[in-house]
């Protein structure tokens, strides 16, 4: 089984990525040299899902400044905060892509005795946040096979995979991780409109890991939870409040509610970092809402509504605590309490 | 407030039909003038719902036979049987189409003096069935729209509008009636994947009745019944069960299971020549299962998802009767009984 490195650093001090905007019918991979390349593939969403732009931002930092000359310590600092300040406004509301780049400053502003120096150091940080992704990713997917059985039916929804992740991805992990131990699940992925996450990406990254996949539209998953064909759904997350409530891919939130219907257990998979202990509930979580013509218009050959419909089209939706059965982190599996509440806060070693 | 004739005969003894293929983009209505002609249209879905296709069909048959010159009643009503034959090869599974030209047969079969007359008589059968339609319909709404409040927030899922039948549709007609008698609903569409049926079709009917309307995603429906928009889902059905289990457009069933969750009435329209009382459970129903390029390629400027990858793409689900609030019939509006089962044998006058 191969894994597809959404992101990687050559030997060339280039930046290679997958350009996941051409997905699933060309697997081409770019080459990024300069401030600019990295910008413009970040913005074109050539990079997507919050780890791996944080990442890309970090290499594609390091590959900027490599490639020039410096006359001082003093000189590459000051270069790095331009570098910086550019690549940070490429998606100003990705989190991780500041935090990546603050990861960098935090090596830049200690003491260096040369240019190549901290370089280096500045080479290692930014392998440093790949290798933290991975092992998040790992962690996740090691406590997620535990709780599914060999031949389990997994359904999953939008792309919590391994492109959008170092490795492995959150949601997916565990079905990369049980496809090396030899497990054989049959997984269904939805399709997730309107973006078709789902049907574009997660359909293709399972198939190329040679993955049993299914496609079904958003709708079916009533039918095959019905069926009996789901012992599990695995979903990813966005922001999780301090009670649990859970805000992730529009579409989530159904599925719980249809999950809990047919007894179905209903995992979110979570790195801590997504764990937001300052945001109470899920009430506080802001829904972002997106242009209208992503429903009648993107994708088509014509639109498919009349011209002037109004739409309703929320990125995200919030799905309530009691409808979660675990959320699934690197750090161990999070069970409600007693009273039907999330203890987030805690860490559970597993 | 215009009303879509989807199916019309004309005074020059011509068929005229809404393509509904060209819907949204283009309202296109096209005549028919041989039998020829109306089996293109039946079989290119031109006219497409049930009740639509058999008054499509019983107007295409007396348009036909009305061209041309007979010597005898024999001969007319030889060539009737020619007609009938080759009309009903169009759509094979449409029982309404098979049903419509068996009502012209039994005029046929009486015994008439003149060939006037029978084309006289063949002409009004046909129209009866057109107003047969379009009285159910209208009972239906009446019924329904005795449910709702004047303001309500209405989600309906595929398409059950006047299109679909001779006038008011099943599940949209208490929206239009609404709209005559000065209701101001705020209707969701949604878009009914794959084929879209909600954003082609229902939103276009309602944006054309001046109704308000927004078209979300399958996936949206939890986020707006959560969010309050929404105080009753009204759907269509294929065929209603004994004991009710009610079998429409895929998702129906996950409509249903989320809509119980958040305590909003969920109403089925069903004209009582829908419910099956020889089918004493939604079990013994089979499901439709189409082509996956439905999922994966129509629509779409290229394919959405990866070559090769398998799909699952039922047509049709069945909603359990414990998630059906009411049954609305032409005969009245059907509640479970204190066991939670429909007596769907027994007409309610309301």
């Amino acid at each position: 089984m191969s894994h597809i490195e959404s992101v990687r650093l050559t030997d060339e001090q280039t930046l290679v990525i997958l350009d996941q905007t051409l997905l699933p019918g060309e697997t081409t991979y770019n080459t990024l040299r300069t401030k600019e390349d990295v910008f413009n593939a970040i913005v074109a969403l050539q990079v997507r899902g919050a780890p791996a732009i944080g990442i890309a931002a970090a290499y594609g930092a390091y590959v900027e400044l490599a490639r020039h000359s410096y006359a001082s310590v003093d000189d590459l600092t000051r270069y790095f905060y331009e570098v910086k300040a550019y690549l940070a406004a490429s998606r100003p509301t990705a989190v991780n892509l500041v935090w990546a780049l603050e990861r960098l400053e935090q090596v830049v502003v200690q003491s260096w005795s040369s240019v190549e120096e901290l370089l280096l150091a500045l080479r290692e940080e930014a392998e440093e946040i790949r290798r933290e992704d991975a092992r998040v990713c790992e962690a996740i997917g090691r406590h997620a096979l535990a709780l599914l059985p060999h031949d389990a039916g997994i359904l999953t929804h939008c792309n919590a995979g391994g492109i959008a992740t170092a490795k492995y991805g959150t949601a997916l992990a565990p079905l990369f991780l049980g496809k090396e131990a030899g497990y054989s699940f049959r997984v269904y992925a939805d399709e997730t409109r309107p973006l078709l996450q789902g049907a574009r990406l997660t359909a293709w990254e399972l198939q190329q890991a040679d993955i049993d996949v299914t496609l079904i539209c958003d709708n079916m998953s009533s039918i095959v939870m019905q069926q009996g064909k789901v012992d599990a759904i695995l979903v990813g997350c966005d922001r999780v409040a301090a009670n649990g409530d859970t805000a992730n891919k529009i579409g989530t939130s159904g599925l719980a509610i249809i999950a809990k219907h047919y007894g179905i257990p209903f995992y979110v998979c979570a790195p801590t970092s997504t764990i937001d202990v300052a945001c109470l509930t899920g009430a506080e979580i802001e829904i972002e809402e997106r242009n209208g013509a992503e429903i009648t218009d993107t994708w088509y050959e014509k639109p498919m509504a009349p011209a002037g419909v109004k739409t309703y089209n929320p990125a995200f939706d919030v799905t309530d605590h009691s409808l979660i059965t675990a959320i699934i982190t690197e750090n161990g599996v999070l069970y409600p309490d007693e009273n039907g509440q999330f203890e987030v806060r805690q860490h559970v070693e597993v």
